[in-house]
């Protein structure tokens, strides 16, 4: 079956066949990457991150929704990370069905990474370089609130969504500080909960900590929410964005629109500040060097007879030698073969 | 100045300045690593990780106290992977000072990443092994609760103590699954504060989630609460653990004594079941792994001509080359000069 091009006329069958593919990093999954490759760099990638519990999957399910009406191809890659006996990548996806079934204009991918964080970023990658070579504008990619993942996530995605939930927690302090960081904005979602006031008081806080030019706004009294977009007195000089704050009740879809022009918003500032490109290819070098790194180690292992890796690390065990005295003894003799 | 001789002959100038040419990846640093390696291997670590606003440093503090009484010489290393805005390294450093300074058995050292998630983990191996190579037979090492460190950490340590606190999202949900799997003790610090059971309730649950047998043990009614040992029932054949939680106040040092008694318990159990050498290679076996890799991939940047390297990823962002192809144009180019 050529995967490439069965992909590129809109077969979803061989779109799943070939995700399968480029989850196993099987050879035709290579192969039909490579082939796919000069078909990416189209679409608008969005990352949706938030602990369990914040209403995260409905959220994506309603701006699936939401962008299907304005007759966006949308695809969503669900990646769990959590330990392998939630099963909830399975469930999940019958729940999706559900709602999102009989609609060829939405795809549907979850994937179980069972227990590798740290593998998760480069078959992400790969599954989305599928998505947007098939022709999918908007790809979502959903990730459970879980450490390297969403590190991994904002690295991938043009505009990255943390979404947040009233008494999950709403002191201060329990918002950590690496996620206001990758948030491009912040939702508040079950929004029609007591106690929204508090974690979004809260979420004002730590965001005026992280940016600094928020909290002169406040102080100045020019805004009492946080403004939604670059800064206007930089003259888009630069490409400051504050992450501003939406309320959204999934359950209802309220909030889902202005969400959605919210993203607009950012990709508008993405494109204008020259930020689009530069996460284009500071995502594409990233995935470059990973390539790198695991070619060299790759060939290294096929030069070395099978116990010379295993009798180094020994040494290493034994204190016979330093970790980086051992590499070099490895090297030396790789290339000595 | 011969780093690796004076800080194993107990200098602690000699000690504080090693630290910064190993946290900068010097020559002086890395020469001294390879001495002084031999000497490591004796220490037992201690990883402490959870969110900001557990008490998590008072209760580092605490415990370094309580070790201190029973003779151990202590090391801290508090890493603090937030934003370089928090200053928080600075200010824990002044306060730890008041408490712990004057005495020549405990050492601390606070160590900001500058933004750098990925590297933390190698720089903190390498300090740890400064410290343990220096004598100090229980290092401590500290992070705020925030994504990779913490699973860094939990690679790092023999002994993972995870923190939460009362009122801090005590919804079962927002209990992090990830955070559960790395713990081999669970502290439930500022215990004197209202809500305590409901917290310990939600951590017990997700424990049982994460742990079938704790669930066993619960429905045959033969415990109320976890216990904190390896399941009596398997004969001391395998090596489970089910981490126990433990209550403690750091500011009367309530729940401490207890505390370290698990811990010893634990060092038992990690010796009894071989995973104390297990846990040890599977540490040096990452070290060793990434430092093939580094080595590699900077052999091949000075086997390449300046340009060659930007040139090939240049290939990719104007989608020329796939990136698995641009790797092997760039591999070619390199084996052919």
């Amino acid at each position: 079956m050529d995967f490439a091009q069965a992909v590129r006329e809109g077969s979803r069958l061989a779109l799943a066949r070939l995700l399968t593919h480029v989850e196993n990093d099987s050879p035709e999954g290579r192969q039909a990457l490579d082939a796919l490759f000069p078909y990416t760099g189209k679409a608008h990638f969005i990352g949706v991150t938030g602990a369990p519990g914040t209403g995260k999957s409905s959220l994506v399910n309603q701006l699936a929704l939401h962008l299907r009406k304005q007759n966006k191809l949308v695809a969503i890659l669900a990646v769990d990370p959590s330990s392998p006996f939630t099963g909830g990548a399975v469930l999940g996806d019958r729940v999706r069905m559900r709602d999102l079934s009989g609609d060829a204009g939405i795809f549907i991918r979850s994937m179980a990474s069972r227990g590798s964080l740290g593998g998760l970023g480069r078959s992400t990658a790969a599954m989305t370089q599928v998505f947007d070579a098939a022709g999918f504008e908007i790809i979502i990619v959903e990730t459970v609130g879980a450490g390297q993942s969403e590190v991994d996530i904002a690295r991938l995605a043009h505009t990255t969504l943390v979404v947040e939930a009233p008494g999950m927690g709403d002191d201060i302090q329990a918002i950590k500080a690496g996620i206001l960081e990758i948030a491009d904005i912040l939702v508040i979602n079950k929004a029609d909960r007591p106690g929204v006031e508090n974690t979004e008081r809260a979420l004002k806080n730590n965001l005026e900590l992280a940016h600094p030019v928020a909290r002169v706004f406040r102080h100045h009294g020019q805004e009492t929410t946080l403004p939604g977009g670059p800064d206007p007195r930089l003259n888009g000089e630069t490409s400051l964005w504050i992450p501003p704050i939406q309320r959204t009740t999934a359950t209802d879809g309220s909030g889902l629109p202005e969400l959605i022009s919210l993203i607009e918003k950012h990709i508008e500032h993405l494109k204008t500040s020259g930020d689009w490109s530069r996460r284009e290819q500071s995502r594409l070098t990233a995935e470059f060097n990973l390539l790198v790194q695991e070619t060299l180690v790759s060939r290294l292992h096929a030069s070395l007879p099978q116990v010379a890796y295993q009798d180094t690390l020994q040494q290493v065990f034994e204190r016979r030698a330093s970790p980086r005295e051992a590499v070099n003894n490895l090297l030396t003799l790789s290339s000595s073969q």
